[in-house]
Parts: structure tokens; C-alpha cells; sequence
């Protein structure tokens, strides 16, 4: 049953509407709207859309001309002409030289190739007969005069353009691009390079679906930041109206903001939809107000929410079948890929939840492995390879699921990324970074859960390489028995990146004067821990238990972070006074570290992937001399003594590996 | 064996360089060429490419903020808080209400629930302790200072323009976009919009090449045109690789141009490649000159072939590498795609060829059909779906073989698209036209290979509908006889389009007094002919042998065209005096027109598609009473009486199919 969501509103109640039947509303009201047609140079119209059918003017080519570099000749002289009689034309009046393209004189309907006839003096000598019109180019070979070009509604490509040119138009009607008000809200909200003050928040959503809209053909307006006023946030409202064809105002984060925009609709218009049943995105606001000072069209206006990553959602849900249905153009599906997921992604019965995922090519599969899922985590979708939608009514998708993915890369670009799964480390952005900038067709994508989880992530296959730093205790080695225990059989490779050192991060001066694990006992001294599977948590607890310390009295044990830079940042901002962690994070942050130990950081790499195009250039990365390894030493904390070095090479006897093994 | 070109030079012999060895040079000379770098603000550098790896300024949020509306405490102030001892905290000194977004006050450090305190008076009751720092979105927790945003090469989408602008940039260095110098030549070239002179050609491949370059991220530089003057070549050459990075020569159609430009590079520099092995685009000419009058360093210069297509394509398999390139970004593959051939493409061996091809989905099936091979048919370029490239050891594809087909458009547009192969008629371009506006979504791909054709087609599964005009000589009447022999057991139905007058066109004012057929046997009438299996010819062949006409006697005969629109255009231009076509087609080009007979034009449909949208859509237009009808009307010659009316149901007892069956 559709229920009427401005009958939810009486209650009060941010309503919920279903996806699909938002979509239904919002399109039935403006799915049909068409901007109005301007003339454009042909010469400037890439890119935009007809706006009527384009006709030929004129014919192409518009004369006749020599298929052939010959002589044009009349048909009718070559009758007869043969091996034993040849037929002599004398030039000028009956063979005239032309080049290919050339036109053919007049009265002149054929021409003979320049490789058939013999010159001699004024005069050239023909060995067969031509047909009529042999080897001639006729006019409207091409294109015929009145011929349809393009219809109404196409993109305009170069090909276009260059037929249309021919063709005889120097100028078309093609539909104007859709204007879009955007109009960011807040009192909190600054400019970009404002000088930052608690509290403040710097503007960017507007610049992010500005981008989108000329993306889609529009033209984005980005009007001046309204403060919380609701009389304020009319004007603009009104005002924005008059050059636009979509208004949106973007939600800041404070309370007025969020119920402003709904006022406003409401006095200027309808809200068509209030609370969308997705998540993220929610808070959405849909509507219809009259331009012209009320006595105008509808048009429609956008409530968007202040997240950024429900604002590129809901955004490219709404605005965009909008903004490409207003220029003629009709909204493509995103490429689907279908992969398997690498772990559970648990979703609320009852609401449709949009998931972004990394894709990876391992092995001839595809899998999607889901990242943070907050709405407040922009760069979950700057990493994103695609978008993977849960129903409804569902509660998820469960581990090895074959799932559709919605691309947000292309395809090319996923099977040219090398997916790393496992423990992070400040250098593994270096090197995705030296990797691009050498080899600008590959990729490093890192998911960081810890060194335990990517050697289970390993021996799933669902990853390239896993980053790991795991000490065992008994044998006081690295890495090698868990690769044998975790996947006994399978050639495995550890390849060294880095010795670097590991210590507990603090404040500069170390104001709470924290010298050791012991302190982290102390009433006045909160801790902050990283996930479970971590090397570092690993190494954390393994000193625990050696100076006897009980973790259940460590305040701030329970709190846990998925990288060093988190940690760092925990410890920077004051929510923790220490936190274990390497010392290039430390320094990245400005914090002095007191060092707990040396530890051995490597790669391992199954053999199979080893001699593949992507995992060569990656070596060939850390193996080199030049700007990786002088990147890492400048970050301090680092030992590159073994980088590049083969340490293990498991389950096989003879090498597979390039570089040189360890003695 | 790789042979240098340049031996080959020697012998004044264009070479014929094999598209991977030249590839291999040309990228070998220019691969690794990279543009400088420039400042851009963020909110500005949509689709540039970062020069450097963006790294985080500030972390985002910049300040430890609420998660949730509710109260900001300490949470130490709610130890021991149960239903039973709730705990009561002071507002303003112990519970500050924040929003969403708000920072917490200094020295609070959890955020109770709006909906989980109690408000009495100045005081709120908690019922529940709290953690350390729950419900809050720490400082970091989206982007932490130090971190990478995107690596150098990386194209600039809206959100990584957020994110920049969130960690705290507001400008940041990306490449140059490559420079593109495009030097049009050739003393016979004229720019759009010049009144026509005969031997004149618009000059519209540099607007293509132009089109191309922004497409891939360079900015285009159109230099005048360079008439047949060696001198002038060189320097506009000299002086274009003042401001470009790239510098190209096109080809015009005369002699002249198509040496020039070889002896310019030579003097300017050297030739890497001349004459190309592949079809259309033989004539590439690649080289390398120094800029900076001979001391700076080597630039590629390019000399593109002059007809469209082979400027198409050579462009862009080498221009496009190197644009992307200089831009540190990699070419993608283009999308392909598996479809099966239509009919067979004979290739020359020993010559790669790049066939363009239309491709649909009939019934499930992707079929691939060959267009106009001609490197001068830019339509065919404008009408293609793909390309089907043949390699040099290959004498081409048989019909029904699976082909790879490089994609010119979506996916999403072919699956979109109706295929048409039959008969032509003007009213076709009219129909795509009307379909394209009413329904941006769907398009209407027309083959014209006459009405037997088409038939064949259909039964074939290669085709959604075939337009029809066949007269069975015995029984009278029009395009069933046929259907039921050549789809015997196959349900497919006939709906009218029009009826439409078919006649002999001849030049404004009869200059040779055409009458009827009897005429066509005068010494002094050319006639122009239809193909083999057009319904035209159908109706010429019969009306000859009911007069007793000797075909052989007819100067013309065996001259043929594929469409209406290329007899009246032959007929106009003198290459013929007369040919059997519609009348609309006499109209559009101003002819006069001896009426032979009125003959009724279906469009067959087989049941399994009538019910796809796709074609519900095309009917809506046929059977609309609007401006599809109206179009029709005003072109003249035609009878709409029955337009859109099942004339026949084939194989069918009961009916399948939309519109009122004929009596």
C-alpha cells in the first residue's frame, strides 16, 4: 500500500518511504521536465544534447570527385579501347590530370587510374574501356542532402560533430544544461582554507555534488553558506530559484539546519518525501516548489542530509535521472560485476542498506570485501571500488555470497589492482603511491585487519599479498609458522619490506611520564588498544603476560583501533594518553614514543601471484634504489637492511621467486 | 623481424609498418613523456590528474564531536548509574545538549542520548553508565592527518575533490593537460559555414580530432589552415610546436598536402613511420622533431590520413596513448564484446582491417553486422555500434562466426536499440527520430538491404522487425506469400506503416522528357538502378517484362544504389536522368516525378518481440495520432490510411498482437 508520506507528517514523524516508491513520486512529478533548446557552434557542442533532429544540408562530398590519383576522362571516348587498339585522349580536352578528391572537371564522368594510362607527348594512351563513372567519388557518397544526421535527444561525440560540419550545419539547438542551485546551510560551515576553529567544519559536500552535476551535464550555481535562519534560508531559496531548475540545500550538521529546509519547502511548496527507508541516507527531503514567486512552475527542491557519504548517495539517486532526463538523456544502469564476499555483511531487517565495497581480481575471482560503513566516512567512498545494495527485507549477506556490485571504477581499473589484506603500516601508502606514479596502470589497495586476518584472507584467496609482522613465540621467529600452519601446502613467500620499531606513543613531553607497560596500570593513565589479530595487539599482550600484567586492569584496553594512525591520533587528540604503535606513525603526528622492540614487517606472497604483470612492478618498487626506499628512511622508525629480500619461500623446494634469498 | 622504416624510406616507397611494430616505436620514442605540472584550486580540478600524492593536512573531523543529539558529560559522572540509583546531572556544568556534529565542550567525553535522559527542572537523570567516549565521532575518525587521499596519476572524481578539500587543501598540483597542436592543410579546404565553391571541402576533421583530444584531457590548439605550400607547412610546424606537445598535420585531399608534410618532418626531423598496414589509415605518417628550432628536446608529430575515418582511427590508436599518457594516466581497454557475425566480411590478407559494424541483441542473441567499408563514409563512423578488427593473417570472417567487437557506445544503448533490416523508406529516419524524442531511452538502427534482405534477416534471428515491400506477381498481394515461404510455422505479423507512390524521378522540368519505361531503352537516357533484392527493383524487373523490355538494353542497368535517396541524388547530379524511387524521395531533393504505382510498405514483427518495451514503444509512435502522422503527411507521397494496423498474423489462430487486425 503507498501510503501519502505528508500523512506521516502530521504526526510529526520523519516518515520512511521506500526506495523504489520515492523514485516513483519524485519522477512522476518531474521525470518529464525538459530544459528549453539554445543554438551552439557545432564546432562547441561536444558533449551536449540535440535538441532536434539534426538534417543534412548538404550533400558530402558536395561535387564529384576521383576515388583515384588519374586521369577524368568521357566514358564514352574508352569504348573500344583494348591491348591490341589502344585509344589515344589527348590532355587537357579529353584526359585531365586529378588527384584523389580532386573534382572532376566538367562533362567528365570516369577516370582512369594513373597506372593505366600510358603518357606519351600531349596525349595518353588507354588500354580498356571504363564503365560510367568508374573511380569516381559521387556527390552524397557520404551523406545525401535531407539524410538524418543525429535525432533529437543524442550526446553529441566528435564523430557527430565532424558529420554534422560536413553536412553543411554550422550551428544546432541543443538543450540548455540544467541549472542546479546548491546551497550549503550552518552556521559551522567555513570555507576551504578558512583558518580552522572548534567546532567549524569545512565545506566541501557542495563541491563534491557540483562535481557531479557537470559530470551529468548540468551546470552546478554554488550560492553563498546560509546560517541557521529559517527567513534566511527562504530568501536564498526564492532567490535560487530564479536562475535554477533543481534546488538543493545541503543540511549542516546542527539542529536548525536540519529542520530549516523542511519549513521552508513547506512554506514555498509541497514536501513530497520526508525520511527515506535507505541507509545511509535517511534524512533525505523531497519537494515541489512554484518558481515566480509562487505564481510560476513546479520545480524541484532537494533537502539533502549532511553526510557526505549520504549526500553522493541520495544526491545520485535523485538529481541524477533528473539532470540527465531534463537534457533528452536517459540514465545508463551502473556497470554490475558480480563477486563473492569475502566476509558477512550483517544489514538491518527493513531497511535498504547501500554497502561500499573494495573488488579485487585474485586469482580469476572477484571479491568484494565491505568497508566502514558510517556516513560520515568519505574516504570508505574515495576507496571504494563499487556499491552493494542489501534489500529490505534482509538481513544480509553472508560470508562467500555471490553479490552484485554496482561499479564505481571501471573494470580495468579493478583487475589492475593488487589487493593487500593484513596489518597496516605507514609504508604500504608509499608504496600504493610510488606504484601509481611508476606504474600508472596498476594499483595498491590495502584493507588493514590485522596481520592474522590477511593470512587467513591469504589462504581464502581473496588477496594478493598480506603485510604481516606476527612473532611466534616459542620459536622467537617471524611470520614463517603461522604461513605453515595457516596454509600448510600452498607456496608461500615472504618478501621483506621493513624492520621498524614498535613503541609506546604519548603526548610531546610525555606529560602523564609514562616510561613503560606498567604505568598503563595507573589510575591517571588511559590506554588505547588495537583489534584483536593485530600483530601489534599480539605483541601488546605477549608483554603483558610476560611482566604479569592483567589487561582487565588497563583502562582503555577494551577500546580498539584498526591502524597506527588511529592510535596516534587518539593519543594527539587526548582521548588516551598512550597507545602502542610504530614510530613513524608517532612522528607523522608530532608524539614522542618511548620504543618497546624491533620487529620484522613482511610480505607474504603466494607463488602464483608472484610472476604476475601487477606483483613485478610491485617489486619492482621495493626492490629499487631510488624514491621508495628514500621515502620509508625519511619517515624515521625504519630499517630497510632486508627489503626486497626473499626470507621464506614455503612448500617448495627448488626457488620461484626472484630476489635474493635470505642465508 | 622489425625493419627500420626508414630503410624502407630509402626506395621512396611508402612502407607499410604493422600496427604493433609501429605502436612499439611510436611509444618507445613518446611513452614516457609526461606533461609539467600546475597549481589548480581543488574545487577546479574535476578530471585532472594529481601530479603528486595528496596527503591529508588536517584530520577530519578536526574536533571530538557528537554522534548523537543528546547531553555531553563526563563519563566518569555516570559510574553506578542504574534504574534503580539513577544518577542526576547538573545541565550546563555536568550535561551540556549538543547536536549532531557539535563539539563537546572541553573536558566532557561521552554523549548520553537524547531519548535516555530524563530533563527535570535543571537537572537530566541517567539511568545506564556510560564508556569512555561512547557516542562520540572522535577527531580522525574519517580522514587523519598525514594520510594518503589519492596517489600521484590519480584522475579527480567529486568525492576525491571532497575529501581534498576536507583534509584541509584548497589547491593542490596536477598535470598540464597535453597541448594538441592540429594543422589542417590542403589549398581545397574551406571552414564550415563558407558558401560552397565547387572543388572545395569543409574542413571538419580537426572539429573530430579537437573533440577527441578534450574528451582524453588535452586541450586542443586549431592553427589556421596551411594551403599546398611547403614553406608554409614548415613553419606553421615550427611554429605550432612553440605552445603544443603534440603536433599534427591533417591531410587535405590533393597531392600537394599529401607529400608535404613527409618532406617537413624530414627537415625538421625524422620519420618513424610512414604508411601504416592497416585498413582504412594506410597513409600515418609518425616522426619526431626537435623543438626549439632544432635544440629542444623531440616532440611527436603526427601526419593523419585525410579521409575521416582513417583520421578517426589512426588518431586515436596513437594520439590517445600519448595524451593519456602525458597525463600520467593509462589507456583503459576499450569495452568488448562477443557477438555473432550477421553476414561474412572477406578481409585482403596480409592488411589489418577495421570494420565498423552495428551491433543489436535480437531475442538474446548479440549480432554483429558489417557497415560501408569506405575510409570517406564518416556516417558509417557516426552510425557504428563498434569496430571488428581483422588481423593481417586472416582473410576475414565467415557469417555466423563469433566475432570481438570493440564497443563505440554502452552496452546499455545497444540493448536499448531496435534493429531494423529491410527496405528503405524516408519515413524510417522520420520513425527513429520520433521514437529517440518520446523515448530517450530506446533507438531505432536502420539497415537497409532491401525488403528480401530484411525477410531473410528476420528468419535468421538477426533483425527485431524488417521493413517490407514485396508484391507477389501471382496472387497480387503485398509481403505475405513471402512471409509464409521464407518463415514457414513462424509467427510474425504485418503492420502497416504506409502505402506509398513509387514513380520515375527525373531532373527539375524533365529536361529529357521521361514518360514511362519505354524510355529508358533512348540512347540519350542514363538510368540508375536498385540493388538485387529490393522491393524496387522487384517492381522495375516485373514492369519491364509485362512492357517486354530488354534489361540489357537499359544504359545504367547495371548501375546500382542501396537507398531512395542515393538514386534522387544521382538523378540530380547528372549521373543518371532517371531511376524508379518514391516519390518523398523526389520531393526532398526537388525532382520531378512520373508516378508509376501506389504499393503498400509493412513493417514484419515476430511475435516474440512485439511485447518488449522496445517495441510497445515503437508502436506507440506508429499508432500515436501526433507527430509522427504529421511528419509523414508533410513529406508528401504518402497514404497513412492504415498506419499501424495489423495487416496479417502469421501462424497465429488467436491474436498476439496489439492494434485492430485488417477486415
Amino acid at each position: 500500500m503507498v501510503m501519502n508520506p505528508l500523512t506521516r507528517d502530521i504526526f510529526g514523524e520523519i516518515g520512511a518511504t521506500g526506495l523504489d516508491e520515492a523514485l516513483a513520486l519524485w519522477l512522476g512529478a518531474f521525470g518529464a521536465l525538459r530544459t528549453g533548446e539554445e543554438t551552439t557552434p557545432v564546432a562547441h557542442s561536444l558533449g551536449r544534447v540535440t535538441a532536434e533532429a539534426v538534417i543534412a544540408r548538404a550533400s558530402s562530398p558536395s561535387f564529384h570527385s576521383s576515388a583515384m590519383d588519374g586521369y577524368a576522362v568521357r566514358f564514352a571516348d574508352t569504348f573500344g579501347a583494348s591491348e591490341t587498339s589502344p585509344k589515344r585522349l589527348r590532355l587537357k580536352d579529353e584526359a585531365v590530370y586529378v588527384n584523389t578528391g580532386e573534382p572532376l572537371p566538367d562533362g567528365m564522368n570516369a577516370v582512369v587510374m594513373v597506372e593505366d594510362a600510358n603518357v606519351s607527348g600531349e596525349f595518353i594512351e588507354i588500354i580498356g574501356p571504363l564503365t560510367p563513372w568508374q573511380n569516381v567519388r559521387p556527390v552524397g557518397e557520404d551523406i545525401v542532402e535531407t539524410e538524418l544526421i543525429i535525432p533529437e535527444n543524442s550526446r553529441i561525440r566528435p564523430v557527430d560533430m565532424a558529420a554534422m560540419l560536413a553536412a553543411g550545419h554550422t550551428e544546432i539547438k541543443v538543450r540548455k544544461r540544467p541549472k542546479v542551485a546548491l546551497i550549503p546551510t550552518g552556521s559551522e560551515m567555513v570555507e576551504p582554507g578558512t583558518p580552522p576553529k572548534k567546532g567549524n567544519i569545512i565545506e566541501s559536500n557542495s563541491r563534491m555534488l557540483a562535481g557531479l552535476v557537470t559530470e551529468w551535464g548540468g551546470e552546478p550555481i554554488r550560492e553563498a553558506t546560509v546560517p541557521d535562519d529559517i527567513e534566511g534560508l527562504k530568501q536564498a531559496t526564492s532567490d535560487a530559484l530564479k536562475g535554477a531548475d533543481i534546488v538543493v540545500v545541503l543540511s549542516g550538521a546542527s539542529a536548525g539546519t536540519k529542520d530549516f529546509t523542511r519549513k521552508v519547502v513547506l512554506e514555498l511548496g509541497e514536501v513530497l518525501v520526508h525520511g527515506l527507508n535507505i541507509k545511509p541516507g535517511k534524512p533525505l527531503l523531497l519537494g515541489s516548489i512554484k518558481a515566480g514567486g509562487g505564481h510560476g512552475p513546479h520545480r524541484p527542491v532537494m533537502g539533502i542530509p549532511g553526510y557526505p557519504v549520504s549526500a553522493y548517495l541520495t544526491f545520485t539517486l535523485f538529481a541524477r535521472p533528473l539532470i540527465l532526463g531534463m537534457q533528452g538523456l536517459c540514465p545508463e544502469e551502473p556497470e554490475v560485476l558480480k563477486a563473492r564476499l569475502s566476509r558477512q555483511a550483517a544489514s538491518p531487517m527493513g531497511q535498504e542498506e547501500f554497502l561500499r565495497v573494495k573488488v579485487g581480481n585474485v586469482g580469476g575471482n572477484l571479491i568484494a570485501t565491505p568497508l566502514g560503513r558510517g556516513a560520515g566516512l568519505l574516504m570508505s567512498l574515495v576507496r571504494a571500488d563499487g556499491l552493494l545494495k542489501i534489500p529490505a527485507m534482509s538481513e544480509g549477506r553472508a560470508s562467500g555470497a555471490e553479490v552484485e556490485v554496482m561499479l564505481l571504477r571501471s573494470r580495468h581499473e579493478i583487475e589492475n589492482t593488487i589487493v593487500s589484506i593484513g596489518s597496516h603500516d605507514n609504508t604500504l601508502d608509499l608504496l600504493g603511491n610510488v606504484l601509481k606514479k611508476r606504474h600508472p596502470d596498476f594499483s595498491l589497495s590495502s584493507a588493514h585487519v590485522g596481520s592474522m586476518g590477511g593470512l587467513v584472507a591469504l589462504s581464502r584467496g581473496e588477496a594478493h599479498i598480506a603485510p604481516t609482522h606476527l612473532l611466534d613465540e616459542e620459536t622467537g621467529t617471524y611470520n614463517v609458522p603461522f604461513i605453515k600452519k595457516l596454509m600448510p601446502g600452498k607456496k608461500v613467500a615472504l618478501i621483506n619490506l621493513v624492520y621498524r620499531v614498535q613503541g609506546l606513543m604519548v603526548r610531546k613531553g610525555n606529560p602523564k611520564a609514562v616510561r613503560g607497560f606498567e604505568d598503563l596500570l595507573r589510575e591517571d593513565v588511559t590506554f588505547i588498544n588495537r583489534q584483536k589479530g593485530a600483530g601489534t595487539r599480539l605483541l601488546l599482550d605477549k608483554r603483558l603476560r610476560e611482566s604479569g600484567i592483567d589487561p582487565e586492569k588497563i583502562k582503555g584496553y577494551g577500546r580498539e583501533e584498526y591502524t597506527h594512525m588511529a592510535v596516534a591520533s587518539a593519543v594527539l587528540t587526548g582521548m588516551a594518553d598512550t597507545g602502542l604503535g610504530i614510530l613513524a606513525a608517532a612522528n607523522a603526528l608530532g608524539l614522542d614514543f618511548i620504543p618497546v622492540t624491533e620487529e620484522r614487517y613482511d610480505l607474504a606472497v603466494p607463488a602464483e601471484f608472484i610472476e604476475t604483470r601487477m606483483l613485478r612492478a610491485l617489486l619492482d618498487v621495493v626492490r629499487g634504489d631510488g624514491e621508495f626506499r628514500e621515502s620509508v628512511i625519511g619517515m624515521g622508525g625504519y630499517d630497510i637492511r632486508d627489503m626486497g629480500r626473499v626470507m621464506y619461500e614455503g612448500g617448495s623446494a627448488t626457488s620461484h621467486f626472484g630476489g635474493s634469498a635470505a642465508s
